[in-house]
């Protein structure tokens, strides 16, 4: 499922910066709760988070969307 | 907004495929008046319904987001 494939995707991309989930969360002022439950695959995320998600990561959505 | 850009992404991508808002919305199983109003970037539109655009574009997210 693309929740599931979105999730694995973020934990990729937010490792390769060696950024805690916590730290990262922070970053982007989300719940932190809230952020590992999406990387864990379970959320029906939103658009605005998304994006919160890519300028977090200061990657494009188009770049954040590869391959999955 | 990121809403807005999304909204006017998929109607230049349906508009360039020759269908109609309410053909294409009811060959994604999705309610009519609420694909317009995605179009019309008024919705915080969810992952697993922005798939479902996708597949009924025929196209991958990454192409989808492409210079949103």
């Amino acid at each position: 499922m693309v929740k599931e494939r979105f999730g694995q995707r973020i934990k990729k991309l937010r490792n390769a910066k060696g950024i805690s989930q916590e730290k990262f969360a922070l970053s982007i002022d989300m719940d932190r709760t809230y952020y590992a439950s999406v990387e864990n695959g379970k959320r029906n995320i939103s658009i605005n988070n998304i994006e919160k998600i890519a300028n977090g990561l200061g990657i494009t959505l188009e770049e954040l969307f590869k391959g999955i």
